[in-house]
Parts: structure tokens; sequence; C-alpha cells
């Protein structure tokens, strides 16, 4: 018998050493967010089980093989860890009303994903992402399908993801779609023998999905065939808006008739960012698209639609290349050389962190060697140290780790002192 | 067939109102954990439904009426939504080896939790906690209970909780914890008719949960029978110093030799921390304890040990009896009067956003009032106007909000006007 636990397959921990990267990137995200007027939602990470399968598409891939699904007593009651975001707020959106509230939405979310795909890299079971949807029931407006995508160059510029590649596509309008499709149909009938087996199933399902299939020999049938989307003129009209748009604010992009996602409720505009770096074939860092049918597949109002993206921390996190960094713990660390004088030493610690410095304390009464360790280890700038002479004459011997000074400094000044040497 | 869909049943949104609040504790949290030296872990939201069955005990009732398990194709692959913190924690401390980097590691956490309870209010289904966790290999120190302690009391106070209840108790070693079970067992057989069904079953599985019953005729026969629990000698000093270090901080705190808490690991030290207000029954906005035998269960070494706490988000929120508040969501709202100007505001507003300003422009090109109405709903504290006139001088209309002045400010000094302003 295995005696101990692994972290799930798939999942990982965020170690402390890790963590402050993702702070950084969630600060980032919150501030750069807000500044474009999008407000944060937290939804649960669980829900309805037929919310994602109405929403997503009951024959995509993300709903046939990778819900992860909750055990349920009940045959009624299904539940599914999310795999994505949009589903969720559109959810919410719905049941909380915004419709009649305001006209335009604008959301933000950071948070754990899941999906249970089989794990490699760049693919995880619980994976993060930062994502935003704005949600509205005016007419789609070209410059907020641009603004969505400027939001999310500028998150990954910020973040310090080297020259991002964007691409983008328009699938037309709902009648576009249907249109398209057929005529999709028609031209791989001729092919059919060369699609992989992959592409002949999607050909019935979602034809759409052929055109980014990553086999060589579909390429080259969709290379052959799809030089253009045929949209309708209204569809073309809006989607040259949205370029016009990107290009008068100076964001470089190309535009890819091949590019779908492989999500079922896109329409008109959708877009992907890939990256160079460490990733490998799963190069893509965000993704998203307009959606105008999805709210009323889900109970809500016929004229709410929306526009969102999705980036993938873990994705970000790998283009950067960065190694976790090891930051100070605290400022101050302080050891007592005998264990009677720790309940002085306790004092001290308590009334430095309610000054607000950061500190620690050897609970360990051990050698000088060891506690100054300890410090050392902690990132401290200052070891403070009690011992038979301060105690006798109450004062605190103060150790500057940087330069290896030392310093007699009275205990009754002790907080303010440090507050002002750590200021300066 | 009901078309919408609702948040899952004892889970909710947390809607764009609210989490400014939650931020503000979270930011609060990690501030003062990081000032006491704690440092940030994130595990998956779940694990191996066995570390949750061996840490908190196979009989405990969150492991045998709460665990929300995910569905498996496998009998041998189970996993489960963690119910609580410390079990993720130091499967992670175990499987990162963390005990041979260093004598005591100090973790923190903010996250979901997930209990398949009978929800009511204060018990949800996604609740979230911060939770500490200070594990070592050294021996256990009594300041480090008290800092611990003192910990929790500074996180509640910081986050505006009035008046914080502490009760502490030690419940001794592993072997006074088996020694004071017989006792129990014996004192309590004298009584079992007048003890209740529920208590009935723990007396046998874990009689320490009889001394916590609510039960009305149970708390008559635990007054009558239990003044203190026969702690050994080592036991009872080592919490008096605990005592000692708590009242040197002038942290109040009532000793209750009743208070047990409902995980099967503690050992020693004990605490709960009750708070008035909207909280009704479910008092307790946080709670923790020390642990000396959770590692060598979950397969490490026997010298680890561990002490640490978790705060009940939710809780605190209905402490606090704060409602949601509605923030500005941008600075500045600017509107054009004509479609075709459209193309320049949006310039503008991709000037600001780049300039650290944050703001928002009408998407849909109505009348002014309905513009001004947009601009006003997004709490702007300027308004940007460009019509004709405007568009004729290079300039823009700059409306405060506040005031209802207006004045005209060449388009190329836009940025830097605004700049000024908004900073002063």
């Amino acid at each position: 018998m295995n005696n101990t636990f692994n972290v799930p397959r798939g999942t990982s921990d965020i170690l402390p050493d890790a963590v402050p990267l993702w702070e950084a990137l969630e600060f980032l995200a919150r501030k750069i967010c807000k500044s474009y007027g999008y407000r944060e939602i937290r939804t649960p990470v669980y829900e309805d089980v037929n919310l994602f399968k109405r929403s997503l598409g009951a024959t995509t891939d993300v709903v046939n093989k990778q819900l992860l699904e909750l055990a349920s007593a009940k045959e009624d009651e299904g539940y599914a860890l999310r795999p994505e975001g949009t589903a969720s707020v559109m959810r919410s959106y719905i049941e909380n009303s915004f419709d009649k509230k305001e006209r335009l939405s604008k959301f933000f979310y950071i948070g754990p994903m899941f999906r249970g795909e089989r794990p490699q890299k760049g693919r995880l079971r619980q994976f993060h992402q930062i994502g935003v949807e704005a949600i509205s029931v005016d007419e789609a407006s070209p410059f907020l399908d641009a603004e969505t995508i400027a939001l999310a160059m500028h998150l990954l510029r910020e973040f310090g993801v080297k020259d991002p590649q964007l691409k983008i596509n328009s699938l037309g309008s709902k009648e576009d779609k249907a249109r398209i499709s057929d005529w999709l149909r028609g031209e791989f009938a001729k092919h059919k023998d060369k699609l992989c087996v992959d592409c002949r199933e999607r050909f019935e399902r979602n034809v759409f999905r052929v055109l980014d299939c990553k086999n060589e020999s579909c390429r080259k049938v969709v290379a052959s065939v799809v030089k253009d989307l045929p949209l309708s003129v209204p569809s073309q009209e809006y989607f040259s808006k949205v370029q016009a748009a990107l290009t008068s604010i100076k964001i470089p992009f190309e535009v890819s008739p091949h590019l779908v996602r492989g999500l079922d409720y896109y329409t008109h505009t959708v877009f992907e960012i890939t990256a160079a770096g460490r990733l490998g074939s799963q190069d893509a860092v965000g993704a998203g698209g307009r959606y105008s049918t999805l709210a009323f597949e889900l109970g809500g109002a016929e004229n709410i639609r929306g526009i969102g993206f999705a980036l993938g921390i873990e994705r970000i996190l790998l283009a950067l290349g960065e190694a976790p960094i090891e930051l100070a713990r605290v400022d101050v660390f302080i050891m007592a050389m005998k264990e009677e004088y720790q309940p002085l030493i306790f004092l001290v610690l308590q009334l430095l962190r309610k000054a607000g410095i950061s500190a620690d304390m050897g609970f360990v009464c051990g050698s000088m060697k060891s506690q100054m360790g300890r410090a050392d280890k902690a990132g401290a700038r200052f070891a403070l140290i009690v011992g038979e002479d301060e105690v006798k004459n109450n004062s605190i011997a103060v150790k500057d780790m940087q330069n290896s000074t030392q310093e007699t400094v009275a205990l009754a000044d002790i907080v303010e002192h440090l507050g002002k040497v750590l200021s300066s």
C-alpha cells in the first residue's frame, strides 16, 4: 500500500515561490480590466451539467469527453466542474436580470477551469483563466469587438508576453453560418476520402471544425477549397469595421479564414492570440469571439448578445518562461539567546507586526548560528538579538544583514527605529 | 421544461457590486499573513478522496455525509472537492519535501471549500476560507500557538469584525486523548439514557464530540461531568504557556473545557472565534488547532507537526453586515454625437487607457441624454463629448459630472489634461 498522496493527475500545486508571479499577473489583470470598465464576477466552480451541454454544444469535444462531473445520488441533479467561463457568466447574467438593469454589462473573471483531458504540456485538468464578457442588449458594435481584442492584447503586453500574434476571422451571422456550413459540406464532400477520420465525423456535426484540423491532408483540402468564407454583405461590412478599428489603434493582425474556435456558440468575430516560447504546439495563449444566440439557448431574451475572451494563465507563464522567484519573507527576524527571553521577543514581535512591519521570530531557541541561518533564510533585512546584556540594559541588538553592521537600540525605541530605517 | 438555469443549490454568485468587499478582505489577508512570515500556497480544488478520509477521520460527519465526490470511470481513482484546507496543504508539504528544506514552513491559503450540506444561513456547499498552517519539524512552541491565534484575531480586527470572542482549550497529547476518551466514556456511560441519539453514536466513535453537542439534555450531562479535561502535567504546562503568551500580548480569551473541533486530527491547543451579528446560531467565524499525528497518517515523517486555522469569509461578511457597494466603474466616459465620430472617440479611449486612466465609451451612438445616463451609471467623473463643433475645432468638450461645469480642451492635450485633474 502506497502510504502517501500525490497532487491529482493533471493538476498542480502553486507553491509559495511561484505565487508572487501569479499575484502580479492577477493584480495587473484586475487593474487593466477595470480601466476598460469591466467589473469582476465570481461564479461557483461547478454548475448544472446541462448548462454546459446546451451552451457549448452537446457534440463538442469539451462536452463529450472532457466534462468532470460530480457524483450524484439523484439522476436529475447533475453538476460538472466548469470547463470554461462564458456559460457561467451568461447563466448569472440571465438569472440576475442584468439585461433589465443596464444596456451593456462588462464582466471579468479570474479562476480555475476544469477539463478531463489527457494531461500534457500546456494542457491541465485544472487550469486557470483570466476572461472577460461584454454582454449587451444593444446592437452589436464593431468598436466593442475591437476593444475586447485590444484589451486581450493590452493584458498580454503588460504581462510581458513578447510579440503576441493576433489572428482574426468572421464566421458571419447565424444565418451565414448555416449557409456556409452547407457550402462547406458540399465542397468537402468532393474530397471526403482525403479527410481524416475525425474530420469525416466533424463533417456531419460541425463542419467548421474541419477548417482548423491540424492533419496535413485535411489542411491541403482546406487550403484548396477555402480562400475566404462567403459572408453576407452586412457581415462582411461589420468585419471590415472591426478591422478598421484595430488598425486605427495600431494593433497588427492577420485575417485567417480558417480560424474557427472549438465552441459552437461563436458567430461573427473570432480571434486567437499565439505567443512564441516554451509552448511547443500548444502556443495559443488566448482566444475569444462574439456570440449572438447563446443567451437565447440558455433561456434568456433573444436580443442579448456578447463578446469575450479567455487567456490561459499557465500558457502565459510558459510563454514568459520565468522561473519562480524566492522573495524575502519578512523584514525583521528576532531571536532570543535563552528560552526565558522568549516572552520578551514575542511581545516585541507582535508590536512590530501591529506597526505594519513584517517580522518573524525563532520559535526554537537554538544556537546563534542556527537562528541566524533562519533569519537569513527568511530574507530578513534586520536580525534582532536579545541576550543577557540586552535584557540587563533594556535594549535590543540590531544586526543589518546586508552589511553585517550591528547597533544597540533601546527597547522602548525599537518599533520606531525599525519603522524609520525600513522606510528609508 | 424549465428553460433557464440557476446557480447550484447552496452556492452563490459573487456579483460585481459585492466583489470589492471580497477584494478588500483578500488584500488585507495577504498583507497581514505576509507580515507574520506566512507565504501563500494554492492547491487544486479537488484531491484523492482517501486523503480526506484518512486525515479527517473516516467516521467524521464531513467525510461520511458531506464530501462532494467527482464521478469516476475507474474504481481506484476517486476524487473529492476539498472540504477544508489543512489536508491539502499537508499533502503538498509532504509531497514537496518541505521538511527537508526548512525547519518551519508557514503557509496561508485563500479559496473555495466544498461540503454537501443541507444549505442554510452561514452554511453553503461552496464557501470560502482564509486559512494558515504553520508546519514544522521543530518541537512544538507555545509561542507559535499564541502567534497563530494572534494572527486570526489580528485578521478579524482588521476586517472590522466587532468584538470577536476567543475560546481556547487543550485536548492534550495523543496519549492524553486516548486516556481522556476512556475516562469520558466511563463517565458518560452512567448517563447514557440522557444523551441524544447522535451522542449515543458519537459515544463509541469519537466521544469528544459529545462535549460540544448543542442538545440541552446532553449539555446538562456534560456540565455536570466535565469541569476540566484531566491533562497530563506536560500538556497542562504547555497549555499554561500558550495562555501566558496570549495574556502578554493582551488578547482576551476564555478557557472552555467543552470546546472540541469536528475534525479528528487535533491535539493540544484548539480554539474557536465567534462574532455577534446576523449569524444566528452559526456564529463561529473561525477556528483551528494544533495537530501532531496528521503528517504521519498521510505518509509523512513522524516528527512533522503543525498548527493552523481557517476563517470563513461568508461568515465574516455576515458578521460585518455590510451591504454590497456600487463603486465607480470608470473615471471617464466618452461619447460621440454622430456615428461617424466613433472612430475618433475610440482612438481617444485607447489613448486614455494606455495612460492608465480608466475609461469607457458609448458603443451605441444614442441621444446625448441616453449617453449621459450611461456615463452617470458608470460613475464617471468626467464625460467627454465629441460633436460637430468639437470635430471642426480639433477639441473635446469635458463635462465635470460632479458640478456640471463644462470646458473645451484641445484634442492633442486631452490625455495630459485628464491625467492632471484626476490625480489632483
